[in-house]
């Protein structure tokens, strides 16, 4: 991190300034330079030190959508085609891209417009971009950089369509970079954030790559036209589940631990109104409602930082079963990868809102950081699959869990709960009995149990009065996108409080974790009472309990608070924020950065053009 | 409305492509260029055109603050003040800015740290910033444009503070820009929003303005030093509230309808995936998930138009007792501007952040027009005052409304309910008894009754037990900022069913906005079901009618989103979306605008100076 910060090359000091040219060349300017400095220090793109450039660039560097092309073929291609392409790629004579999502389709894959039709007589697919909706859109480094790039579209051969096929396709010059015959392609212009990436459009007129260049690896067009599928069609699935799972720590907990460090620090430097008579104004952090707003969030990083480390366990054994040829438990991977991309990234979204809005008009401020982590990630629950879908192949998945366990036939352990018959009532007697994790994982238990079973139930009750079942599942989807988050929430929970109770031998760090699960889970359920109310679960009565103890514990984490944001451990550097720097120098650093603004550096032409005229009585002659 | 949207002048096609300084630029060559209309077309500044101009331009124009300039030297100053400055602004000879919040204050008025002291041999004020956290920061029109200022400062006469005062300072040259002596201006650099305007910082040095520009309508500091008071105080709040009753329309409620407006259009051109196999993909509206997002929206901005509506008829009728000298309407009227300012931008904000994530990758793209509506009404939630003071501020009204109520006392009349009883259950017995006005009606009535009693018997438990004052009110302020929220829920569902009754003569228009006020109302239920499941007074069977009735209505209201967003009556200029526009050629209109997008104009020189060598080959020369 040190060998990065320090690089002048890398730094991001006057990102908040740049236009979206300026980002963009920036960002490929350190791309280019990291490839130096990789090679000078002897770092391999997958090697350990990886993750820790990326964390230490914030991500703000061009080529990313390289990896992709890269992975793409090593995944999908033949032993041949890997032996071709991927030493041009990682030699970089070659700039790749990835260009799967169109105009008109996103999500789902199915729907693509674009086509490549096999030609028997010259070995070639020639593809095509067939109407507006079909020009690819969205695929990063292709509005100006690649050279390269992974088109998916649909096989036909004699006239029969085969459905979603890779193919590579040059689109620029090696020479001089100018596009291709056939080819179309430029920049799809601003967005909230990703300033610094070329995110593209490409439309293909009658564009011909030879027969290799289609990924074969699980599958074939043969000279004669003779398609061949070999191989499981479900690893592909596998590559999305992984995707899912890393974008999770990278791209959404981090970020939600930036704000949280940047909220917090500004918080106890601000001071608003007096809490007490006839003394100095009081902290903002000392307020029970800023508190409410932030301290969630802080326990909210915790524990979703813990449950990637659970998704990633549980990646790792799926991944050697695979190897073993066992594709077993792939549903259940697909499930969780799906289910908790969408609730960790909707999750923290808001939060990083609550910690923007929480330090009102200076969160405001691009100089804050804060609205650019916000910005980004809003953008995680829309990529790698429309979050609403997402939860939705989740609950597919736990309603037939569900059946299975009904029907007493095994089903994954993660769900081995839903076979466990309602228990009846909370037993909490008081808000102390609230801290107990067996009582409030049971309360999330009951609650996940319920939402799954009754929306199992209202389909079922739909279909055997006669609605079809996509329309009986199209009336039930508001109720099992609920269920499937509750089902993620659930889980989280648990094991946060597995993750506390492995803490044993570090008591200091148990007790305040303990706190934070605690926080965690009894913010959870007062600010979703409804569903822990329902069935009478949980009591009015025992609910008032829950908000005494979840207020309670606001003054105790209150006092941890600074301490828990530091042990995130980013460097100023990597925050880039005015508001959140390690020593406290808020309105300096402030006043000293807005200096630095183009606004300030340059003389308006709009004086001398309109506001001179207008003092000075002209305006009949404007 | 064409007058404006045919001028090239005001056209904001290029918005979304240009720098702050392009934007600030545009805005004050707009802002001239529309003094110049006004004069040829006969429109003032006070004149019914004005709220068209303004929503033609979507705000988008300079010295705005220039009329709350001159609005405070209208209701602040005195009338001599008035006569010497007010023609001077209105011919501007000067440009106003209005130069309150600081650096380290913002809410919390009488925190500010600005000083101004009264020099009796000179009879002049010397104004300062004693230190950096004093530097006032965010005034609109002054970074860059305005020559004149009122400027917040403790006022000192002989060593003795008087708290904060109005000063009309002089703080560029009227000849040629430049700043006068001992004022440090400049612009505060970039935002998520107001790129058009130049938000400044201001310092000040030992800066000398003669007596006479203390605005004295209220107060005045006669040559000998002694200091008078006279009127009334109160005053001062009328004029907070009209300003936060007014915000409510332009920046909120209008930027929601606009977002309501582009999401809807958008999902009915938008086709995923297929709800009936062998069928034609489906418009994505006609999934219930995507109808659960945004046809409460929908509802919300009819329901906050109405309240809007409602709140401009309380103010009138305040205004006219205050000019009978009764300000006996005024705390009501503070509770209510302050309650539902917090209250309605909280929630328009989260609606158009539903809207924008509604419309998937196309959303957040600038060229959707939803990232820019919701960056602005972002701002609406912290400017004004922040939103959980102002919460505090109307649940302080509650508190003191109930216990009045509760012993007898006469209440102003919107809180009379609170004196009511406590209802024991609701009589709803299946799912058609919720699409009865009063049933959900009075329901919402109970769960706030409920909600403010109980916060106001916590209050006094604690208080009672030995607990300081202001300490048991801290520790109740999460809760109370949810009773003032539940009081204003309440409000706004009760008028929307009033209008809704009085809509009798309209039948065709009735039927529909008796839906959208059943849905608007079903929908808070739904969300926020634990609040009235809570006591029982909603059982967890009635709750599963009002889903099962929350649900249908989306279907019914599904038909007819397209003519009520429609009757919204927004030109596609003033929408100026790729997704939103009438004929809702969406995927045409986002390929020719991102032509234009800067990215695509110039030839980035990244090529040469980093791609070439790069694939060349000649990473060691970089």
């Amino acid at each position: 991190v040190e060998a990065i910060e320090s690089d002048p090359v890398f730094s991001r000091e006057n990102q908040y300034f740049q236009t979206q040219n300026e980002r963009y060349e920036a960002a490929v300017r350190k791309a280019v330079h990291l490839q130096k400095k990789m090679h000078e220090m002897g770092w391999t793109e997958n090697g350990p030190e990886f993750k820790y450039i990326y964390r230490a660039l914030s991500g703000d560097v061009a080529f990313l959508l390289h990896r992709i092309f890269m992975r793409s073929i090593s995944v999908l291609g033949s032993e041949k085609q890997i032996a071709k392409w991927i030493p041009l790629a990682t030699q970089y004579q070659l700039i790749g891209s990835y260009a799967q999502t169109e105009l008109g389709h996103g999500t789902y894959l199915q729907g693509l417009e674009t086509t490549a039709v096999f030609d028997i007589t010259t070995q070639e697919f020639i593809l095509n971009t067939p109407k507006i909706s079909a020009v690819k859109w969205w695929p990063g480094d292709m509005g100006r950089s690649a050279t390269h790039t992974v088109v998916f579209a649909q096989l036909y051969v004699h006239g029969k369509c085969y459905g979603m096929h890779p193919f590579i396709v040059q689109i620029r010059s090696l020479q001089d970079h100018s596009l291709c015959p056939g080819i179309i392609a430029g920049d799809i212009g601003p967005k909230m954030n990703f300033e610094h990436i070329d995110n593209g459009y490409l439309m293909l007129q009658n564009v011909r790559v030879p027969r290799e260049n289609m990924l074969n690896g699980f599958c074939e067009v043969q000279p004669d036209g003779t398609y061949i599928r070999r191989g499981s069609q479900q690893i592909n699935y596998f590559t999305m589940t992984t995707v899912r799972i890393s974008l999770i720590s990278d791209e959404v907990v981090i970020p939600l631990m930036k704000a949280c460090t940047i909220a917090i620090r500004y918080s106890v430097v601000r001071r608003q109104s007096k809490l007490k008579p006839g003394e100095q104004e009081a902290k903002i952090l000392d307020y029970q409602t800023q508190q409410d707003k932030l301290l969630p969030q802080l326990a909210a990083a915790y524990a979703f930082h813990f449950i990637n480390d659970y998704l990633q366990e549980l990646l790792d054994r799926g991944y050697r079963e695979i190897q073993r040829k066992n594709f077993d438990t792939l549903p259940e991977l697909h499930a969780f990868s799906s289910g908790f991309k969408a609730m960790v990234t909707q999750y923290c979204t808001s939060a990083v809102e609550i910690c923007l809005r929480a330090c009102g008009g200076h969160g405001y401020s691009l100089l804050s950081g804060l609205p650019s982590l916000y910005t980004k990630i809003l953008a995680s629950c829309i990529y790698e699959g429309e979050n609403t879908i997402l939860l939705l192949q989740t609950a597919r998945f736990l309603m037939k869990c569900f059946t299975a366990a009904s029907t007493g036939q095994p089903v994954p352990p993660s769900v081995t709960y839903l076979a466990v018959g309602e228990a009846g009532k909370c037993p909490a007697k008081n808000k102390l009995d609230f801290l107990c994790p067996d009582i409030y994982t049971k309360a999330y238990q009951h609650m996940a149990v319920r939402l799954i079973s009754s929306t199992a139930a209202k389909l079922q009750d739909l279909i055997q009065s006669g609605v079809k079942k996509y329309d009986a599942w199209n009336q039930c989807t508001v109720q099992l996108a609920q269920a499937a988050k509750a089902h993620c929430h659930y889980i989280t929970v648990k094991n946060f409080a597995v993750t506390v109770e492995k803490l044993q031998t570090k008591a200091g760090i148990q007790k305040i974790m303990k706190h934070l699960c605690d926080l965690f889970a009894l913010h959870g359920i007062f600010s979703n009472a409804g569903v822990f109310l329902h069935d009478g679960y949980i009591s009015g009565a025992q609910m008032d309990m829950v908000t005494a103890s979840y207020l309670d514990l606001l003054a105790v984490i209150r006092k941890d608070a600074v301490p828990l944001v530091d042990a995130f451990d980013f460097t100023d550097k990597s925050l880039n924020s005015a508001l959140g720097s390690y020593d406290g120098q808020v309105y300096q650093r402030l006043y000293e950065w807005a200096q630095k603004s183009p606004t300030n550096k340059q003389i308006s032409p709009a004086y001398e053009k309109y506001l001179k005229p207008l003092l000075h009585n002209m305006l009949s002659k404007l």
